[in-house]
């Protein structure tokens, strides 16, 4: 067994394969953990506090090969996490001349925060453009169905009717907020630099006149925000992390939750496109999207959970708080990427049977229009009059296997009523302002 | 045993007689509930859906006395939750004529949601007043303290020197970080109204000709937002208040276990103002606000983890979801609540020791600033003499129990480095830019 | 606004008005309080420590009336918690001569923790009685309807078929299992003694010659048990009790999802023998205590997940860690007492629907059999032929809504197969060992 | 970048290397899914229902080489699951003739789930094993300290004397709680064996006269325990799993917690036995390995939380609890497995220094016995004077810097006092019950 044996997702199918997989691995972890001291480097030869050519030797040491994943895994066991293996190493591949300016005034949290900081944000941008695909194929199916009616349910009863159009708007109302905060916290992540205590008393000592200047160019070297202070125990960024995906797992999941109950054998109003087989049962057709997004927003809270735990930091460094937010956050950006892929695909493919949903309406022998006919009949018969005749349709209709309509009809409060009863009891024609509702909720880009 | 035996805060001296306690206890949601109530008629009577007089006589019934907590809270059950037998109570004491327009088109939830939020807005007023207490309090303290030097540590073990103002000023950029996330969730905060099934059909067959005007016309009232859409399933204001209440217990919580660090006995760099006294053991003073603090930032993650959770939300109303809601955001409002009011009262009464830390600065013998000579050595040696001076005093300075600069002055090699010793191993000098980093942060309002 | 008015449970239908609500209010606690400190004079006198007449003094003291709980609340903020405002008042209340015997010797902690176990032996005993009943309902369930077939379904599409029975029995068993743990848990609840530090140290400062004696005595007083250490910062018995609270949450969640899955209106194979009803909408009847016992499920996790992390208490008695678990012990108490009331009455009046489990085993057109047939025909066509032959008539029978027995006979091979095919296509007659699994389910007791 | 970058730790410190990694890498758990399905083959044999031959063949194709493991997660993805891909290349590799025994009857979470109760028992070996030594260890330590006193410690202040080997002797009860709890879950970890929904129907199809024996059989092979029931969606298993691993690493967190107080540079009563060093900070020597375990026991609780969570489980199958469940519950195991580790070489290694304690025990001029003199005084003076005097010369002492014993011998009612205040006021002798409470926890086993 090597050290490959860990991670390839095989307990993992919501997101092994994906692109915040491949943005999250140990690899790219190593990258973000290079990138990072080489643009140390070159931050300082900016300010002219190193060499030209020492930035250079850095930056070229840092390449792509030549480090061993699972050695450096072994040994980050003595010190507790793997930056200092890796700028013994590092410095080892800078040479003898320039070797002395790796990481020269840092602390290895600079180097891991950093590191987080740069893979959030390459994995984040997958999930936007997922998520943004994702919206896009609910805006079509909200369009397309502004008037498809169906049962809503509430409590698992049917309650109302409502529109698939709205359904499919909501759904993209949240995965739209999703993207808008998942934006914005990625449009946020700053760079950490603050040496031993966060003071950056180190680069003074390097001959900085005004250390200050150094966080900011680091930032600029690699395209993360330049923070107000060092942020080694004010964790602002992680926490905020920790929101907006907790945040996004949970939209998706209401989304899957709802294609899961939709998908039901005995509903059936929508199917996923291509649903997972089963061997030994060759009729079924699994939603198996919807399936590992819903697992995804099951795990996602706690996950967060932990990392705004990790706020309450002591010291300039604290001892255990930090460490345990490493793998949490990675899992967070993989799962919320697996699950955004899926979505995307899951709603592009979406298959809607809008005859389903017609015939559910029926189920309730007209009973799901009764909201409607309290409201319409008390003003004719009077509130008391109104209430026991639809008290006694309502429980005659399930009985005797008659639509409402019928029912009413036939009692001899009818002839008083002076409405057509056909319209009245027509699912298809309560449906409220679900098509404006709809529409205007189509507007938000 | 009463009704009321379950909630004067007999096991929580965090929150109890709080400002949030107030505007959370039941009675103040049966408030905010009769609140939502009476809005909903005087938003129907103001679009001319319901008469004038339907919208006073609703208002004055729902006015604050004559309904019985315990006794809704015991007929919740039935349905699963009070508005149903408030709405009862409350068309009876509206009266035969005005009676029907309680509630009229509306559903439980939008009742239960729109409280829910009056609620949340009423307990964060007190909230953010406190976090402005807290920052203000903590700038007076940076300010004061910019210059106090103090060991900086890092996994649990001195490291280098900061200062006691880069700390203080540290604590106030999460206390501000927590009020502006708490200010814009708090502004953002919607009124719910959908009917049954969220598509307002209920209102319009009560005779609104755009049933669409209603949900603004009723935000309105009630000095909420109005929502872009019915968001009874669309739970992205919940998982907000969750994610801002997680972030401020835990911004709270790093600052509290700060102080339990500092104020340990053979620390004592800080002390609360009034620490809690013990009967047998005149001596001790607890640090009870920031144990009450700590306790808070303990449980706001897991229950925030809840809020997150029920964004997976099915159908049109969900069976579960929603309930678990109530009393996980209700306890984070006063947790936080309280914490609030702790850190307010433990910042403005919080007593520095600066003779303490600069005792403890030189706990370490001076090696506390073994980087700064690391740093200004090697240029002098070259970095391999450095080194090897460097770990011999280094091994020297605590088995001796003699000051680095001391045994350094004492070594050959000190004729040759041409510093100051004396001002290069003094702590208070190796503060690196500690200063201007606390005046930069002092700048943010 | 009163102290009562945050603890009627007007948000949390899921347990007012329950015992277990009863038995942890706060007067319940402030029962347990007094019950613990008169306990402690009464072990004192037992072991000559103090005289009978101050252990009588005391426990008359600690009667029923004369305290104050919003008074108590109040002042439990200074110093955080609740004994130390009580014993100033105890002490008062038990006189000049025995008011010093009061808590004499004890801390705190052994009062609150003693207090917290007795409550929560008190809630468990109702708990225990009500899942109790729940499995005796279920056994009564299963044995009844040990041959009703239905479909099995997995990722929410329709399987192979099982029996109403053998998933009664399911319950049933999860029940047990949260029986057992509860019940084993409950008897091994210890008194907490050890003095300011965890020594009894203060025990033999007052005369007692082997205050090791102590804690036993005490503990007989209260019918807990004897703890092996004073467990101040060893929590396991909380730990404990947050692991079977969740489980037995999770095992009532497990029966409420699948109530509120098959009470689905499309579904309909269950009923909640009194559903919650609408105001609204007549024909709704709402599974509400399913939908309480699940909104429990979600939350009881995240309040284990507090208490498991409290575990981490640093010293003899930490600063959070310890408070942390106040409330979310009470709640986990209350939430599973609810949830067990709910769950009780839930099996003794679920209606059951034999027939329309019998009408969905049709859904599929005799697919949900189509596993039966790939092992039966595999031995007689060949795997390959048999396969070819399923898949196709598979593919039919939906698309032309004919029953796969019908299809099959109309197939060439069919003359080969010298099978019954009405009785392989039979759903009820693939139930497998479901039968038998039920009877020997139902042999534990 | 390969499938072989996720997984080497590299983020993970706590566990990278231990053997808990190596039992639960994502080769273990292929391995743990072969070992299933030829277990299944060989019990289908031994049961006559399938061919010896097969069964060798089986087991043999099931060998260690010849699947890829990156190409198998991928595949994964279109079911939701290793097993269906994993069927296939093993169903090949067995050949044309005894192919079809592969699987035959069973479902994939049968072999998912068994493979799951395989990899937890063979990853708690190692953590077992780990926690012995870590017992034995700490029993050493309580029993060579037995004697040593130290301050006890209660929300960060000095309250009374203790001992270390109490406090030892504590770690040791909560490190033999979580060794007990994990033994006995191990011993219950059962096989999982039904089919499609838990019926054992397909086995019955296939053949078997009495299908019930076929789970027997199963676990037999694999020496795990016979299930009572298909536990699909009856997840005692798990959370069983999950309350003793939440325990655990909580377990080992208190003590974690502690050595990091103790380390501390103020008060540096205990020391790790080789810290972790720094670069820049030669003095500097972390406590890694109780950072490590801490971190551990942060993250615990809500990988408990999110398993207890996955009771809820709805149907035969569940769509998405089951999956919520695979990497948490193998992020515990390795977790566990890395804090236990830690502990183990933690506690073989902690270097302890009495004279620190011993120091400590003077910080409060004496004050941490005033508990003791309460209790001694009041006979003698009565309750009114000595408190006064206690009182009068707490405030004394600090102020003056002078030791309690010097002020009362000052003071005039040191006449009456009759007792020797040397002795009364010597911490070491005030350590109560401490020794003959290690004693007897020392007799555990």
């Amino acid at each position: 067994m090597t050290s490959a044996d860990h991670g390839a997702g095989l307990l993992a199918p919501g997101w092994a394969g994906s692109p915040a997989a491949a943005e999250t691995s140990d690899a790219a972890f190593l990258r973000a953990l290079l990138d990072a001291e080489s643009a140390l480097t070159r931050a300082q030869a900016a300010l002219g506090l190193a060499p030209a050519e020492a930035a250079a030797a850095v930056t070229e040491a840092a390449g792509p090969d030549g480090f061993d994943i699972a050695s450096l895994a072994g040994r980050a066991r003595a010190a507790g996490n793997p930056v200092i293996p890796l700028v013994a190493e590092l410095t080892r591949a800078a040479g003898g001349e320039y070797g002395p300016y790796v990481h020269r005034g840092a602390t290895s949290q600079d180097i891991m925060d950093t590191a987080m900081m740069l893979v959030a944000r390459r994995a984040l941008g997958p999930v936007l453009a997922d998520l943004e695909r994702c919206g896009r194929a609910l805006a079509a199916l909200a369009a397309e169905h502004r008037d498809t009616p169906m049962p809503g349910r509430t409590l698992t009863q049917h309650a109302v009717p409502t529109t698939f159009g709205l359904k499919a708007a909501g759904w993209r109302s949240l995965v739209l907020d999703a993207r808008d905060r998942v934006t914005a916290v990625r449009a946020s992540l700053p760079a950490q630099l603050g040496g031993a205590a966060g003071t950056l008393a180190a680069f003074s000592a390097y001959g900085a006149a005004d250390a200050t200047a150094l966080p900011g160019a680091y930032a600029r070297e690699l395209g993360l925000v330049e923070p107000p202070l060092p942020w080694h125990t004010l964790r602002t960024p992680v926490a905020d992390l920790a929101g907006c995906l907790a945040f996004a797992a949970g939209a998706l999941g209401k989304f899957a939750v709802d294609v899961l109950t939709l998908s039901r054998t005995e509903i059936a109003e929508v199917a996923e496109g291509s649903g997972g087989g089963s061997s030994a049962m060759p009729h079924k057709a699994n939603p198996v999207r919807s399936t590992l997004i819903a697992a995804a927003a099951r795990r996602a809270p706690q996950l967060a959970a932990t990392l705004y735990g990790s706020l309450v930091a002591e010291d300039e460094r604290p001892a255990g708080a930090w460490h345990a937010e490493w793998e949490p956050l990675r899992d967070l950006l993989r799962l919320v990427g697996g699950a955004a892929r899926d979505a995307a695909e899951l709603t592009e493919g979406l298959r809607v049977r809008p005859e389903a949903m017609r015939e559910h309406l029926g189920l309730t022998h007209g009973l799901i229009v009764s909201e409607r006919l309290s409201a319409e009949l008390a003003p004719v018969l009077g509130r008391a009059r109104a209430k026991e005749l639809l008290t006694r349709v309502a429980r005659r209709a399930p009985e005797e296997g008659r639509p409402l309509a019928e029912l009413l009809a036939g009692e001899t409060e009818s002839e008083e009523l002076g409405v057509d009863l056909a319209d009245a009891t027509d699912p298809a024609r309560y449906t409220g302002s679900a098509g404006a509702l709809t529409d205007s909720a189509l507007e938000r880009r």
